[in-house]
């Protein structure tokens, strides 16, 4: 099996802000197809350093991947580089620039003269198309290593390496089937839960097992790699009903499927419609529900009570239980959660109010409601953790609590 | 000025779920010295591609730090790869291993016979104490170039720098100073700005340009190295002095600050307060502005009106507006700020409607609509992007409209 390279390309990943991340898809993506990453680089936009690192990487590897610098600037150096290491020349191609030129005046916006530079195309390489912005990546084949030079930001990266890099890795690789299988859970910690499920999984061979803590939710990935598609869905199969029954209800999703996802179809087949109220999150939740497609199916919409005086006016929480218990308290959930119920006459709503801080004394106390036509509940959290992870840890559990109720688990 | 290098060592730091974080630390350590960092490496617990590493670093540049491969196991490599390359042996230090013996025994527990690997220096190394845990760093001088070896742990590895890197580089490093301004820009593609601002920042020797797109909005990272530190800053205010008037009003900020902190500071600084009416983003401008700590000095709340008859009924949008204009249009994203603004006392409220896609005819097509003490205005745009990008791009928008206003800008 081939070994890969990633080289990361651009000046400010060398600065003390900001780090390379599209290398973790990318080796996602290549271990999953057997392919082991053995080197990471990160090198500026510098001509001489940049055509260094990739004559380095193709003397020891067969796949060299390469991300960023290849943007309309005087710097975006990653096309001439890969020329000048492989003694090729750069071919301006007219419909190439054709295509960026639509693409700008769709943002309503004319063709600057730099982006025919993004019009340049490595002699033999294949072009591989951008529906996400300008730059074009390339594919190239040269004395048995292929390169592949992909646009640095992730939502552009992204779709072309599934869309175009993965049917020809297939191609060229030796056959190897894999079978993978996400289990998604919520409402564990990563320790306890590798503890539970650890002597099952190190029991199996060929079987790749990642514990993935993801913004509060724990991800288990196991990945059986065998020459037939039956010995591998056996295998995963075999493993994930093992682990499935220890975990029990915590599992959300065996797909992959979005705790967001997963909520919205229960809500679909029910034919149930769902609100929320927030403070904490301040729309976050809502945000999240509303990222899946189609969630207008379900969900109607809600209130953002910042303060106390939203909280009695727009939700009908009344003014003494906040007074009495404060704001951040069992009562006021339950009371903003049945307030968004009633108002927006939905089925469901779920309700967040809690000290996200930084300061104070009671920072990552948060209560979580949920109004029901059975009722109502509320569950109290409190996490040591910073601002950005109390308000999206939040939302897991409002999530999770609605999920709960939706399936009649306790 | 010598360049440098960081070579991080582990296979963990291979896989798809960590990142080497400590060369962030290492470079603003080096950086604030006047040391660029020029490349930086990941590589795995493997001799041979260790040893090389190491030696195409040393060919490059004149500093190489390594993190990581310090430790007791066979896998610990970093010591042995050092020496190859150097062509030096490793000597056993018996004072060293007291040392780690000592530290094993402080916490009750008895040496392991794999800790006497740690005990072990490259020849004419110098030792660097290790306070935190049991591997010792090592510094290495060697024609010209100069090797740190430091823990992986970065509780362990940053006080090693401060307390024992540090003071050798400053004996050893011209003095030089770096000084950098981040200009923010919201409003602007970032091709059509570089060919705004390349003609100055290419006339500036010493001052690194980096340029880069964020989520919608565009941002320019200034860098300064010279002797003194008036020069540094003398060269960054006149490049930034040259630069900022090109870019007008489209600089929201000179330090670093969000978007969402500006708007907020302005707001606090006019004692004036503000919520929001969203349908497309559903929650995620509200969750956007409150991202800032103490937003509740100004933000009041809102409204995530998702569906038509939770516009009609939440913020007073008339259902003959809807009926005849659809929800996505101008007098809707209008009246659904004045609704909002109105409903909840607010003095200015901002609106988003818009088709978040993926499908649909007028995907991407969105409204934004702000409600002020002088009247309202609405804008259209409209981005060929994708359901995330879109939903994005809206808020930056909506942000920048209510800074306009705050600021008099038309």
């Amino acid at each position: 099996m081939p070994d890969a390279e990633i080289i990361a390309v651009g000046s400010e990943l060398l600065t003390p802000q900001r780090l390379d991340t599209n290398s973790l898809y990318l080796t996602d993506q290549l271990n999953a197809l057997g392919v082991e990453v053995v080197r990471k680089t990160v090198v500026g936009d510098e001509r001489e350093r940049l055509t260094d690192s990739i004559l380095g990487a193709a003397a020891r590897s067969q796949i060299v991947v390469l991300t960023g610098g290849l943007g309309p600037t005087e710097d975006d150096l990653t096309r001439d580089a890969i020329a000048t290491a492989l003694g090729r020349t750069l071919v301006f191609q007219q419909d190439i620039c054709d295509l960026i030129e639509a693409r700008i005046r769709a943002f309503g916006r004319k063709m600057a003269a730099i982006n025919r530079r993004q019009a340049y195309v490595i002699e033999g390489a294949e072009v591989l198309p951008n529906h996400r912005g300008t730059a074009p990546g390339q594919w190239i084949s040269n004395n048995g290593v292929v390169f592949m030079l992909l646009p640095g930001p992730p939502g552009e990266m992204k779709p072309m390496f599934e869309g175009q890099c993965l049917p020809r890795l297939e191609k060229i690789l030796p056959a190897q089937v894999i079978r993978t299988r996400w289990l998604r859970t919520v409402g564990m910690g990563e320790s306890d839960l590798d503890q539970l499920i650890s002597p099952i999984y190190t029991r199996y061979k060929n079987l790749a097992t990642t514990i993935l803590a993801v913004s509060g939710e724990i991800h288990i990935h196991l990945r059986a790699r065998c020459t037939s598609a039956q010995e591998a869905e056996t295998l995963v199969a075999r493993a994930s009903a093992e682990i499935e029954p220890l975990l029990g209800d915590r599992v959300y999703s065996c797909n992959g499927d979005s705790l967001e996802k997963v909520i919205g179809d229960l809500l679909r087949a029910r034919n149930a419609s769902l609100s929320v109220a927030e403070s904490a999150t301040s729309g976050l939740l809502g945000g999240r529900i509303t990222a899946v497609p189609s969630a207008s199916d379900y969900f109607r919409g809600g209130f953002i009570t910042y303060s106390d005086q939203m909280k009695i006016q727009l939700l009908g929480v009344a003014a003494e239980l906040i007074a009495e218990h404060s704001a951040v308290s069992e009562p006021v959930a339950k009371a903003m959660a049945e307030g968004a119920r009633e108002r927006t006459g939905s089925d469901y709503a779920l309700s967040i109010t809690g000290y996200a801080g930084p300061d104070g004394e009671k920072v990552g106390l948060v209560f979580l409601g949920l109004a029901s036509p059975d009722g109502s509940e509320v569950r109290r959290v409190q996490w040591p953790a910073d601002r950005e992870r109390v308000r999206a840890f939040s939302t897991n559990i409002a999530l999770d609590m609605l999920r709960r109720r939706l399936l009649g688990i306790q």
